[in-house]
C-alpha cells in the first residue's frame, strides 16, 4: 500500500474550450481538498478559435492518486470537455540522451544535472560513436554504444527503442545527434523527443547551417529547440536564442559561438519539459 | 443614471495573506456573476512572509460597479484579509508629463499614444523650459510653462500640483525632469510617480551618471524606470535594460546610446502601469 | 575657386589583393602629406579568396583633392590592384526616402536627423499615400505624393526616379515603402537602396512576416536592413535583430513589437551607411 | 640555439603619445623585414589626452628575436615616445587558476580549454577546498590544496606565490576563490590576476551581490570580470553581461541564473586576455 506523499506538488496541465467557470470549478475542486494552489498560468487564444490552456501547481498530499483522478475526472474534466494530465514531483522523469560526437550539449546537460538544476533521472545515454563514453561512467550514467552504418539503420533504431522501453525512458534528448529518426521511431514518442538544430528556424533547417548562414552574411546566429515531427526541422518550437556575428567571423568562428547557444537554448527547453511548462497546440507550442 | 457598460474588461489586483481558497474564493465569486476570467497570474512571496499576489482580468458587463464592489468585499476580501483594487478599461487613466528640455523621452511617449499603444488621456504636459512646447500643441495636448528658479521652486511645485489636481491626474511621469522634487510633491503621489533614470541603478545614482558610467569603464550602460520616492533613485525599480558600450565610445556617444535605452525603458514601465501589471510590495515591484 | 577645407575628415574605402605593404603603403602616403590617421579598421578574407579591406579616417587638410586622388591613383592604388573610394565630412550625402503609409520608420528617422544623429541632407521623402506629409513639411522636407496603381507604376517610378535625379541623391532608404521596386529602378543604384524588412531574414521573405513567423510559432522576431537587389529579401544584410515574443502574442502584438526592431536596425544600417562603414563585397557585407 | 619559427603570429601592442606617422612608422618597419600584417585595431583617447594604442597581428618568421625587438626599440619605439610588448604565438601563456568550491567557473575553464578554446597551458589550479580536485586531476592538471584559515593566510598565499612562480605562471584567473588577496599578492601581479565578481559593478560590490540584488529589487542581473587592484571589486574591468529576472526569482534562482553569466563573461575575459586583446589605461580597458 502507498504510503501517503508527504509535500507533494502536483502539476496539472489542462487544454478545454473556453466558457465561463473553468478557473473556478479547477480552484474549488482542489480547495475542497485541502489542497493549496502554488502557482498558476493561464491562456486562451483567440476566439475563433476558444481554447483555454492552464497550468497549475499544487501543493496536496493525498496518497489515492487514482481516486483523486477519478473524481477530477467525473466533477471537473467531463463536464467542461476538458483534455488533462496531472504529474506528481515525487516521481521523477526518466531521460534518455542519444549524442554523436560533439560533447556540448551532452556536457552541459550532465554538469545540470549533476548540479541539481535538472529533476530527472538519466537511465541510459545512447550514442552512435564511443567518443563521449567516459564523459557518461565517471557520473555512473550507463553508456550504450549502438553503432549506425548504411545497412543497419533499422536495426540500430530497434536497438535504441529496446532500451527506450526497458527503462521506462519518459522523454529522449537529441544532443546533437547526427542522424535522422525513422517516422516510426518518431511516431512512438510524440511531443516526447527534444532536438536542439543550430540554427534559427526555419532559417537554415536541414543540413551544414552554420556554413549556410556564413553564406548569406546574416548578423546573427541562432540555436532552436523542438520537439521532433516527422518534417525535419519542422516541429514545435519550445526556445530560441541569437548571438551576434559579423564579417570577422569564419564558419569555424560560428560553429564556436554557436556550441553556447546551443547549449543555452537546449538546457532552457529541457527544463521548461521537466517541469511540465510546454503544451504542444498544433505545431506550436505554449511554455508557460 | 449610468449606463450598463458593454465589453468592460476589469482588472483586478489582490494582495492577501497566503492560505488555501483564494482562487476559489475569487474565481467563484466572478462566475456566479456570469463573467469570464480572461487572464491570471499570482505571485506567492517566500513562506516567512507568506503573501499572495494577483492580477486578474475579468470580462464583466455590470452596471451597478458600487454594489459588486461592496458585494466583492464583504464575501471574499474580508473573508481573506484581502487588500484590493478594480480598475475598469472604460475609464481611461489620465498621464501627466513632466519634461525639461532634452526631447527624446516625450516625443517616444507622444508617438506611441498616437499610435495607440498607450490607452490613457494626457489632459497636462508640464515643461521648466519652452523648448518642447510645439511638439504638445501639434497634438492637441496642452502645454505649461512653469520655469524653476532658485527662489520659486515652492511655488512652481505648487503650481504644477494644482494643475495635476485640476485635471485629475491619476499618474505622472517624468521623461527626463531635472529637478530634484519635493517630500511634500512626492508624498502626495505614492506609487503615482514614474522617473526614468539614465543608469542601470544601482549603479550611478545621481548627477552625471554617463559621465560616472565612462570614467568607471563599464562595458554596458543602463536605464531604471522607477516610482519616485523620497530616497533619490531609490525607488522600487519597474524596469531596466542595457546596451554594450567599449573603449570606443566617448561620453557623449554614452548619451546617444543612453537616448535608446531611456526611450525603450520608460515606454514599457509606463505601459505595464497603465494595464494594472504593477504591485508595489515594500520597495521591491511585482510586474505581472 | 575652392577654398581649403578645415579640418576636413575624408574616409578612405579600400579593397585589394591581400600582400605584404599595403598599410604600409597606404599610411606612408598620407603620412608625407602630414595628414593624421584618426581611425582604421581592415579584413582579410580566407587566404583562398586573398582579399583585402580596409577603411581609414584620415585628418587632412587637402584643397586640391583631384589632384591627391589622381597621386593616390598613381602611387598606391595601382601598384596594389586596390579600388578605392575616399569621403570626405565636409561633402555631406543626400538621403531620399521613400514610404508608404506606416510611420514609425519615418519618424524615427526624422526624429534622429532632427537631433544631429545622421548627418545627412533630406532633400526629398517621396510616398505613394499622403498620410505622412505633414509629419514631412514641419520639418521642412519636401514631400512628394507619387501615387501608384496597377496601370501607372512605370510612370511612377520614372517620377521618383526623376526627383532622385534631380536632387542628386547619393542613397534611398525605403522606410516601409510597400512596393516592389522594378530591376531598372533597382539597376541604376547598385548598394544605394536600404530596405527595412520585417523579418529575421533568411526566415520568412516575402510578404507577411509576422504572420507567418506566428503561425510557426518562433520564440523570437526579427528585423533586417539590406541594400535592395533583384532578388527580393536577398540583398546584402547590413544590420539585423530580434526580440523576445511567446505564445502570448497575438499577430498585431508582434506587429507592434516588431516596429521597436525595425527602427532600431533601420537606423544602424543607415548610420552605418552614412559613415562610410559598409563594404559590399559578394552578397555580403563588411561593417567596420 | 634556436630553429627559425614557421608561421609564427606576433601580436604588438603599443601606446604612444597621439602624432601623425606612427602607423606608417610601424607598418613600414615590419614591410621592410618581409612580415604581412594580418589585423590591426586602433584607438585614441580625447585629444587633451592625445594618446594612441594599437594592436597589430603580424605573420613574421624571424629566428632572432632580440634582434628584432633592439631593431624596434631603435627605429620606432625611441622616435614615437612608444611603449609596447611582442608576444609570439608560439609561446603559448601559462594561466594558473584560483577556485574555491563552486564548480561552474572552473568547469567552463576547462571544458573550453579540453576543446581547444584556450590557447593556453594549465600547470596548476590552486584551492582552499578539495572539492574540485578531481575534475582538476582527471585532465592531468595539477592540483594543489592550500587550506585557509583565520592564523595562516600569510603562509597559504606565500605558497600559492610560491606555486605561481615555480610554474612561471603568466596570469591567474580567480574562476570563483572566496578569499581576498593581500595587497602583497596583488602587487606582485599588476594587470596579471583576472576576478569573476558576481555582480554588475559598480553595483552590489562586496559580499553576498545576489542577496542584495535580489533586496534591491532589480530586474537584471550580472557578471563582471575585472583585473584585481588593491581596491576591492574596484580594478579594470574587462567584460560584464547580465540576464533578466523578475519578482518570481528567489535568491536562489539568481545564483543558479548568475552561474550562467559567470561562465559566459569570464571565458570572454579570459580569451580576450590569452589573445593580448585588452590594455589596461588608467583603471579602464582598451578591448580591442
Amino acid at each position: 500500500m502507498q504510503k501517503p506523499p508527504v509535500q507533494t506538488i502536483a502539476c496539472l496541465l489542462i487544454c478545454c474550450p473556453d466558457q465561463p467557470g473553468i478557473v473556478a470549478g479547477v480552484s474549488t475542486f482542489f480547495f475542497q481538498l485541502g489542497a493549496n494552489i502554488l502557482d498558476a498560468s493561464q491562456h486562451s487564444t483567440d476566439p475563433r478559435e476558444g481554447l483555454f490552456f492552464m497550468r497549475m501547481e499544487i501543493q496536496l498530499d493525498i496518497a489515492d492518486r487514482a481516486g483523486l483522478e477519478q473524481s477530477f475526472q467525473e466533477k471537473v474534466a467531463t463536464p467542461l470537455s476538458m483534455e488533462w494530465q496531472l504529474h506528481y514531483s515525487d516521481q521523477r522523469k526518466k531521460m534518455a540522451i542519444m549524442v554523436s560526437s560533439y560533447d556540448h550539449c551532452l556536457m552541459e546537460l550532465l554538469w545540470r544535472w549533476r548540479n541539481g538544476e535538472l529533476a530527472v533521472d538519466i537511465p541510459v545515454v545512447i550514442s552512435n560513436h564511443t567518443k563521449l563514453e567516459k564523459e557518461c561512467t565517471l557520473l555512473d550514467i550507463p553508456f550504450h554504444y549502438l553503432p549506425v552504418n548504411a545497412g543497419n539503420k533499422a536495426e540500430q533504431e530497434q536497438a535504441a527503442i529496446g532500451l527506450l522501453e526497458q527503462h521506462q525512458v519518459d522523454f529522449t534528448v537529441l544532443a546533437r545527434y547526427m542522424q535522422i529518426l525513422s517516422p516510426r521511431f518518431v511516431g512512438l514518442y510524440p511531443q516526447r523527443i527534444i532536438n536542439i538544430h543550430h540554427s534559427f528556424l526555419p532559417a537554415f533547417a536541414g543540413a551544414r547551417p552554420y556554413l549556410n548562414a556564413y553564406t548569406r552574411g546574416v548578423k546573427l546566429i541562432g540555436a532552436t529547440a523542438h520537439y521532433v515531427t516527422n518534417e525535419l526541422d519542422e516541429g514545435p518550437i519550445i526556445e530560441q536564442d541569437v548571438a551576434r556575428v559579423s564579417h570577422k567571423h569564419s564558419v569555424d568562428d560560428l560553429v564556436m559561438l554557436g556550441r553556447d547557444i546551443e547549449r543555452q537554448v537546449l538546457t532552457r527547453a529541457v527544463k521548461a519539459h521537466i517541469e511540465n511548462r510546454v503544451i504542444v497546440h498544433g505545431n506550436k507550442t505554449i511554455v508557460f
